[in-house]
């Protein structure tokens, strides 16, 4: 039986494709939009013409029906969740409960897409292939109380730079088998810039994964990227192929859904004003992407 | 015509496999090694057994072909060379004169192979396609100069963290399509654990490789790595799995080299004694590769 998700995509107004990952204004450090409320993002992204809005765990708390009801009524949409704890590798990898727990604000908050990024290799082990086994299984457990609850779950191969501690998907070839692997109708991946733009064979592996894609993040790779993890580009700034790589998702994977901007940048766009940032974001958006 | 190199491995002492790289004594920055000459890492390394060495340009300069009889004179191979400039990229690309120094300089060692890390993206591109066809016609140019000389060209491809500025191969598959479109029999290709320990298609790719391995370059994969370049962990004490790769590199890809170690370690290894560090080398090696 096919798994009938949520609508996320409204072509009503000013940048009905664009979301707002929350991370592009600084949440997590001391950056200049680490002050804001979700309340005040949501008015400040439809007041832009955003579409919709992903969030992150640490923002809702237990408010999740409240900002999701909240967000609708400015005329948008929930467009996902960031993100389910770690399901394996060293770093406390979380218990069944946590990582239902994070279903159960994704289906609280009405997004229809809750990411997971993995988590790094298992103690004990070496290489990726037995930690991709427990990640299958795990996975597995999970997917049905997802469908449940409306949620559909993305695996999001991250840069190989994240192997060890905090990944163990590395291409969207890598998450496609894992989707495949675990073969719930609920199970799809996410596309981010960031992570894939090197990738030769990316559209090859976006056409294999037609109708799998349930994210696409975007933002650009620095030429010079000075920090693995907090140095993400703006658009139009890096050298990632942006038309290209959106092509190959929408034409070749057949995704409709939102382009989620998601830019961690500790030295330059963290330190401005979240005003501009979301003005520079819908510019930028239009130019480049 | 096939092409026909030097041999390089000797079976007659202690590690006949192994070889040292320089980096691994932290010869660029100040670590402990960097005051240690030429002359003093080789008789180091004959002592403990060591069947070869691999230099850098920076630690030659005009003296290539009494270090390189020197080398050979202490009972071990000059393995090879590291490195050309960048060939392709915004900084500094070489002109055709500095690639061709260094291959001179390859030559005078009695280097067998001269590895090359490509540069990145080309400037006033996106992506990699473009920066690979002009990295193509550069090799393609360079590869007759060096095959007269009795040296081979070795196409490193990088971690993906390092696109953008250094690189535009990411993959063993990607250098193995690049020493193809080449198609000189003195190109092939160098395979660093660093790089590519994440890639669940490296025994694939490294069996279509057959005949084309020219380098294999050891270290481990820090489970925490926490710089890109110069956090490095000695065998055995990361995430790769070591014996693993080895064995796709000696059977699939029929490379019969050197294993050269070369850890970029500026928190740790290169803060020791050098001597310690080719004497835990040794001793890893056999316990872990």
């Amino acid at each position: 039986m096919p798994f009938t998700g949520r609508k996320v995509r409204d072509f009503t107004k000013g940048h009905p494709a664009l979301a707002l990952n929350t991370a592009s204004l600084g949440h997590n450090l001391d950056g200049a939009g680490a002050g804001w409320s979700p309340e005040r993002v949501i008015d400040a992204c439809a007041a832009r013409g955003y579409g919709g809005i992903v969030f992150w765990r640490r923002e809702i708390g237990t408010r999740a029906v409240g900002i999701g009801n909240r967000v609708r009524a400015a005329g948008m949409q929930v467009a996902g969740l960031c993100r389910t704890p770690f399901l394996v590798g060293r770093e406390a990898p979380a218990t069944d409960d946590e990582a239902r727990a994070s279903i159960d604000m994704a289906a609280g908050l009405g997004a229809p897409v809750l990411t997971i990024v993995t988590g790094g290799t298992e103690p004990g082990t070496k290489g990726v292939a037995e930690t991709q086994k427990r990640l299958a299984d795990r996975v597995a457990r999970l997917a049905p109380y997802a469908a449940e609850r409306g949620v559909a779950l993305a695996l999001e191969p991250l840069n190989p730079m994240f192997g060890g501690n905090r990944t163990c998907l590395f291409t969207v070839a890598d998450a496609l088998a894992m989707a495949e692997a675990v073969g719930a109708p609920n199970v799809g991946i996410a596309v981010d810039v960031y992570h894939v733009w090197w990738d030769r064979t990316l559209a090859g592996s976006l056409a294999a994964a037609k109708g799998r894609v349930l994210g696409y993040h975007l933002c650009d790779w620095l030429e010079n990227t000075r920090h693995m993890l907090l140095d993400r580009g703006m658009m139009g700034d890096g050298v990632a192929d942006l038309r290209a790589i959106r092509q190959a998702v929408e034409e070749g994977a057949t995704y409709d859904g939102f382009c989620e901007v998601e830019i961690f940048s500790a030295r330059d766009w963290w330190t401005r004003d979240p005003a501009e940032v979301l003005d520079v974001i819908a510019g930028r958006f239009r130019q480049f992407c």
